[in-house]
């Protein structure tokens, strides 16, 4: 297999899978949800992505197939990694590995043993927004962190269907979706390791209440450094997708502000309207989930590696454990 | 005294104070900071304003003082609160009234029995920014609220002089400062009572350390309602003074931003700049200050009663006490 | 007569005045409008500010009168300013000093004569938005000066009586409107002297067509230096008061853009909402207004030389000459 | 040929040519510029456009070829176009169509006669910004229009070998850069004439001068209704790519402002940062190129007409060439 060398300009993906030996790259894309196959077969360009549409479906053992796309219902992730890994593909998949800090951990063993490429997808690291904040927090234009928040509200409410099936025993609001507020809080603190998480939460939803599942949370989280850190979060948001991140240090602060749909500001007698926030999260990581790709490809081509890191992945699911731990106890939860 | 129906044009104060009768009226000042003499002067426009530089010396019980303001150090308040209040005199006080709760129910049970006016000055209230906020809650266009931040980020660092001074066993972060921030939730949920505190804090600076006072904090509050509540607030902002207000509810969202010391920006090379926030609070503030007299005005001439009330003062105080309950036991506390 | 060093804190007019000399100084408001009154007396903070309200009445000369504030309609000016000199008084004028060219070097000469104080009204050259233009112009942020625009759109419209009676032979919208745009052009530019002019103007409202002046206008100027400026004027916006300037040079822009009422911001399902632009002058040049009767009280003082210059005034009324004259051919004008 | 109804999810160029049936399309695509070409194959992720590199040779007449896209230099444009046309192939160019009233013409003229599609590329019409104030201009938001602005700086500035070498005899920044910002006119206008140009215009930077060829420049358009527009171009911006444009009319204004390369933004001891402008136009308008394309392809497959009509293009170029005539002549030019 030869995707080495390859990158012809700013979209690797797509130069080599529109090239002319495209037909060497086989993906495959195990996924039940038409939408997200379809996201890829227009992100890759090319016919040459299979989907396996029916997840049950063995992994193809084919020699062709150079890699595997995961997205599928979290619980079935850590089994469909582990396969492929064993096969020998490269992988990359939805957020988080698995629905346990052992899972994640058995998938990254594996990745090792094999020494093949395990991508979790976070795909807000790509998005050059949160990548400046990044850099604002590398070069010290903060000086000593201080305070951040993650604000997380989520547009539109997802279907019932998908609310009601998952992470029945848990709390899907933090497992699920702060679980990205989460890795953003890991990624900018390099892995800094929290001391204590307090989780609040409420249900306003009638249905969301008879299913035992938060629609609004919040966690707060106490660092040795003396960082703070609030995730609020909301399973819905009326005026679209926010995502904002706060980092405040001792020399200065950054933020992350929301993009609006664009920028026309219309004045009349009664003030001055902006355009809405982005919907979703489809319109608002466009770019951050093409570049998340073409990351994958160049780590499976070896020019790279991933930006996402196992002992990451490790400290976002215990985060994410201990905030379940507060939320079920609502005390203060030591890590 | 003839303060009735004077209100000529937009500032009443000034336009009664310089008018003809201004002989009529005096009022009291007692400080031991020149500079905030100073600014009363200045907004009243006038030299009947008396200073009563030392604070120990009795308050004047002559017949033409109409009012008295306290702006000594808040140890002292309730004393020279109720002495006023005793000789027939309406106050207005910096916040709080009193260190503890008690004492600032001794104020404003005296207040009533006195049936003189007792403003205490809590000057966001009056600034046209919060007042939108407050608006925008009222008439709906949030819906039922679920989350609310207030940010309070001092600049300059007050001097170490006052940090050694203020609230020395107890957290002056949460009882002088928050209690500004914990003021506005009270004043924006109309008085709804929270169910339970946590507070989470930090000595960043060495000396904050030594005479063991947080110069970070953070205040989680829970709502009956739902609704949660976070108080984020630093004793030095190195970019200027910054004050936000956030509320979300089901159907919006509001936001108070920080305006800047001016409406430029310039463009180059490396990209955008904008000014600087406001240096600290008398800039901030200045027209929210003076709208605050005014009101005080109005209420001594029975155009208006007290926006700032009883009720808020005692519940605000009872949460600065959980909060710093929970401040020194590290756990949740619930009122 | 004492003004010197009496300056206290930020506010030396309101010091000074509010002192225990304050009986000492008497200041001559000529109006025929009670509210430009009413700002005098209120910004002054005193009642030693004496308004001549039949304007046709002599200027007093007491010995104890320091100085005389002209804010008489605009074909009054050069006479009272006039009278008011040669009694040895300090003049403050609402712009411009006279209505041609000849009157305003009229005043200026005998100011200098008189060696008297002489201040024109820019007040937005007090703004602090439009201050922070002029310093980035200045401090070579922008490189060389290549293109110019100053936005002028007032609110609310002036009442018909104003504009049938101003400038009836002329164009009010440039002479009495657009001349505080051109004031600003001169002063950005330092009183580069423009070599052309080219206006375009339309008569929109029906009262407007029937007294033919013009409630849109443009005027375009071109500058030795290659530099080319715009003024866009507008008898009425209908969203506020909009006031704005763009400085483009080989480096770099600087904006000043509008404030507005606050500086909250409410999003819900159709977008974000922003607050209004100030209504009206008095809202948004308040401050300025302050700090140019400061400037004028340190001028008196000696402690400073008005910022408004005689070669400046005399280069605005140059410009408004020759537009008024491209206005009526309807051709460039070079000057 | 088979383009009908194959319109899949939002992006139809894609979901077509990465059909099943995708060899059946061919397009051909005459540029002698790789990366030109290189964005077309990006777009339509596709190896089955053409590059025809040496624009000298024929266009093929082979049946199987549906289209033929133009981005060679313009000179050359309405020859390739008509003998596209002649061949039956529908037609998406660069703009404009032609050098000359008379050459756009003869192109329209001839796709009229052949029935075939000619689109002219002014990509910011797909850009959504542009749209909203399209959208606010019709949706009476704005009342009767009286001022409208269109300022236009390019970066980085384009090669001096490609501004020497175009339109030589005339005034390039107009009738190459512009023609942009008139079509802009056009089309938010509703096609409405102006009755009048006049052009300033300055040779800042001496390799300009020498080739004489203004690198600032402004028209100055009035229409019958009492319209006034201003266009402002300059060859290079130092802060990135300025593209806006503001609406003022009897009810409101809209604005245009430019996006920024993300929306961190940085506060510090100095002020606040912003991120850069996009750098140049493939970042600003990258999804509208994508979006005009989709919308050739609509209106290939005739679920469309194409957005830019003839009528708008020839009146572009009347006042693409009045402007040029303002320029030699330095006078007001009437249509």
């Amino acid at each position: 297999m030869a995707l080495v060398g390859k990158k012809i300009g700013h979209s690797p993906v797509r130069s080599f899978l529109t090239g002319t030996r495209s037909n060497d790259v086989i993906l495959n894309v195990l996924t039940n949800e038409a939408s997200k196959y379809q996201i890829f077969q227009r992100t890759l360009c090319t016919s040459s992505v299979k989907n396996n549409s029916t997840p049950g479906s063995q992994v193809s053992s084919k020699q062709s197939l150079d890699a595997v796309f995961v997205f599928t219902p979290t619980e079935t992730h850590a089994d469909y990694i582990c396969e492929s890994l064993r096969r020998g593909k490269a992988v990359m998949t939805e957020k988080p590995c698995g629905e346990t800090y052992s899972d994640i951990k058995r998938c990254y063993d594996l990745a090792e043993r094999m020494d093949k490429v395990l991508l979790t997808g976070f795909q807000r690291r790509f998005d050059t927004t949160f990548q400046d904040v990044f850099q604002a927090s590398r070069n010290k234009a903060l000086g000593d962190l201080r305070f951040m928040r993650v604000t997380s509200r989520d547009s539109p409410k997802p279907p019932y269907e998908f609310l009601r099936n998952t992470d029945v025993s848990g709390c899907s609001l933090i497992s699920d979706m702060a679980v990205h507020d989460i890795d953003m809080t890991v990624w900018l603190t390099c892995a800094e390791r929290p001391i204590s998480v307090y989780t609040m939460s409420h249900m306003h939803d009638p249905i969301m209440k008879e299913i035992s599942q938060p629609d609004s949370s919040l966690l707060a989280l106490k660092y040795e450094s003396g960082l703070m850190v609030i995730i609020d979060s909301e399973r819905e948001s009326p005026y679209g997708y926010d995502m904002r991140i706060e980092m405040f240090g001792s020399e200065g602060m950054v933020k992350a502000e929301n993009p609006r749909e664009s920028s026309a500001v219309v004045d009349g007698k009664d003030g001055g309207k902006l355009k809405r926030l982005f919907n979703s999260f489809p319109q608002r990581f466009e770019a951050a989930f093409e570049k998340e790709i073409d990351h994958f490809i160049d780590c499976l081509d070896g020019r790279d590696t991933p930006l996402i890191k196992k002992e990451e992945c490790l400290l976002t699911m215990e985060v994410v454990e201990k905030g379940v731990e507060s939320f079920k106890t609502g005390k203060v939860v030591y890590l």
